[in-house]
């Protein structure tokens, strides 16, 4: 559990966030669990997930913020709100540590000279700025982060550490970066030409729309001419694999492990599963949801969800189907001339 | 083959590690494997694997370590061991070149004033330590790593290079962690608030037990309140995902490109193959094995070996199965209808 | 769009790659996609692939590059290749800006006293290089590399930045690697012995040939005993997964997300599609075919092309046949033996 000494008094954070509250006034520390939640310091549990309403009669949280409906069962002091995992947001942030990045180029960073840094942004250590770069006010640039030639990092950037931006990458504002990510890295591109692969020269660049999150060794490719596009809001988890010229629309969240294939466009708003593949070439519309580790092999017109794959089974039992589902065409074409005969 | 000038009778290893052997007391002055062992310098093979027992009578090491059960048919001198492949790991670590990591830090490291570095630890050249954070006795920080605010290194643990401890990394004694791991970056928590996505603060850490190994380019997200946990002897191989408030049990360990989302609970002594994903919020029972690339979806309360997907086909043939698989249903409920009637 | 001021004419850059041309002699200052390109300046656009073919009326390219049976119909001047994709491959290379890399090493870089550096190759700023490592004429080093023990880097490769070759890790001439790649970690190899794992020993190399590329995040482990083999121009795309005492033929591409484990042989000009797995200890022959996200399992023998895996289907479609395939052998059992009657 994270908090500030001081805290907070239920009262003040209904009021901040114009939320109902209910019960004692107690002084919030921290946030928690509503499971783990200990006595002291009191903290603020939150009930988001009906998953976890069992733990509620139990909590030993000082507060609880939760949606009206379930208020009355609660045995604590209650913060009222219509949409209490959004509201968590805004109260947690409150208990947020801020690690110091103070404005200003660390002494060991490298920045070359053609490279435009803001006085108010925070280069740190161990990091290096190419050529013809540019990092906005506010913006940080972690400890042994390599932003490379011709990129931007917009107000209020943050690259945590260990970030590559590797060439033509811009960022709009508010970008946020996680560690081991690389942005802007040759797509994938050969040809063949007598007997072996030609490299295809990737010459585009990748743009990045405000408000965007990257997570931790996230890749995504460079243009191979034109650039590979990410529109605002667009939230990535850790290990996506985002191919050259791949567009996707505002608002589109994808979870750890998915990848996009080359030049393919995901519309606004879609939900992409853990470890989902999506093959190049192919146009997803506004608000589809791919199931977790579901391959989508063509063109999406229609929203909603969609998946593939089969269901998780004990293994004796799955081998003796999997062996069925490589005979189905042929047990159904025998069903259809009846060449299924009864055994007596 | 690695090895040291000196090397090491046959019968100078059997008494070190309390194994019997027959034979030529042969000089050893490195491993190998059975189809590669060069006549000159001698090499210690090992059978562990039956698909290799075919390369035993041809094999031209000097001497072989295998279970007595096979002693019979090599023509060589032989180290017997009723665990070979654990006593060839005993003995390989013989042979292992050990580079050099001398106590100190590196004057290119930066180190943070508050941070606690002990006397026998290595700090290497490029890394960074941040604040507060605490390298126990032996432990080495490689060239490149970033360890930022209040972590943690137990004694004898190791970052290979150009690792990340994002921040409130606790890591036991004696883990391993391989290059481009990171650990404790924010795990993946969004929110919707008036058209948008919110971001919701992560504010736990990660803790890692004794004895753990974490493979190159593995995340694992700090918790979103808790911490993410791995008990002590979790093997994780390279490129996994390790979502927020995740539990690992004791001894379970993953092959490459495994994921596990949010809050779910893994038991101890699972085996989880390679690429193979568990959804968020679950619980999988100790001894549970998962075959590659299968999807969890729900919680498993039975030991057992657990599988889903399909066989690898010719791709034609593929294709009409998977066609048929779409019609699965429809075909099925037509069957007890007797809607399939014969042609003729 | 990227170009150089001065440009070149289409009859020269015809009479360079040794190519036929029609209508006028353009000045060409960039290249560009059929749809996006832009009149000034001009540029040169291509077309290789048929589902773009729909753009070619209406481009405003100053000249595009097409096979001569779609130059018919093309509204502008043309240059005409049997292998349009490879011939806009060289082309575009000309128009490539490249990054200055000049020979030497940077100043905050850190290199062993032991460590040969060829005085034409480029160490940049950050980067480490390691006891008794060697780079040969003209490779490059980018910023924030960790070269680690015994590497040899052959003349004209390039570590684009942040690239980790852990220790033994020898690469071919022209050999590129894209950042946050890790070749050489330690393959993962553990033995049960008293109740909790034993590290096994990892002491091979690895071996990348000429002409290879990989990339971004891929991790290629160090082999077991014996070297981690890839044969010259393999292509990996990124975050690749490349297990220990793996053997890749010459030419093989893989795509993003895929991975092989350990000990697995893959044959020459095999194509492995994006997040396909392949396990351990099994052999592929040349010119085998692996569809997206598949699984193989076993040896493959025959060339060709294969597939694993179900279709999508929106989320109820498939849910229904997705418990189907879950009874699909007691099914087909019950057919046999006609316990399917007909309701009436």
């Amino acid at each position: 559990m994270d908090g500030k000494a001081a805290g907070h008094r239920l009262s003040g954070l209904a009021a901040r966030f114009g939320l109902d509250w209910r019960g004692e006034d107690v002084l919030l520390q921290g946030v928690s669990t509503l499971q783990a939640a200990e006595p002291a310091p009191g903290s603020l549990a939150f009930l988001a997930n009906p998953a976890y309403r069992r733990h509620l009669a139990s909590t030993r949280a000082a507060a609880v913020l939760l949606h009206p409906a379930e208020a009355a069962v609660c045995p604590v002091p209650v913060l009222l709100s219509d949409t209490p995992y959004a509201s968590y947001a805004r109260i947690a942030a409150l208990f947020e540590p801020k690690p110091n990045r103070p404005a200003g180029v660390h002494p060991s960073a490298v920045v070359d000279t053609t490279a435009q840094i803001d006085p108010s942004a925070h280069v740190g250590a161990q990091a290096v700025i190419g050529a013809g770069s540019r990092i906005a006010a506010r913006a940080v640039v972690g400890p042994g982060c390599v932003v490379g030639e011709d990129c931007v990092l917009g107000e209020d950037c943050e690259l945590v550490a260990r970030v590559t931006l590797v060439r033509r990458v811009r960022l709009g504002r508010r970008v946020l970066v996680h560690p081991g990510a690389v942005l802007g890295a040759d797509g994938f591109g050969i040809a063949v030409e007598g007997g072996s692969w030609l490299k295809v020269p990737q010459l585009g660049g990748v743009v990045i729309g405000d408000d965007c999150e990257i997570g931790a060794n996230t890749t995504i490719d460079r243009g191979a001419i034109e650039d590979t596009v990410l529109e605002e809001d667009v939230r990535l988890d850790n290990q996506i694999q985002i191919g050259h010229n791949v567009h996707i629309g505002a608002h589109t969240a994808m979870a750890g492990c998915a990848a996009i294939a080359g030049s393919t466009r995901i519309g606004r708003w879609c939900l992409i599963g853990g470890g989902a593949g999506i093959v190049g070439h192919i146009s997803i519309t506004d608000r589809v949801s791919i199931a977790a580790m579901s391959l989508v092999t063509g063109s999406i017109e229609q929203p909603g969800e969609y998946a593939s794959g089969t269901p998780l089974l004990p293994k004796r039992q799955w081998r003796r189907n999997a062996v069925r589902f490589g005979q189905l065409d042929r047990i159904v074409r025998a069903l259809k001339t009846q060449e299924f005969v009864p055994h007596d």
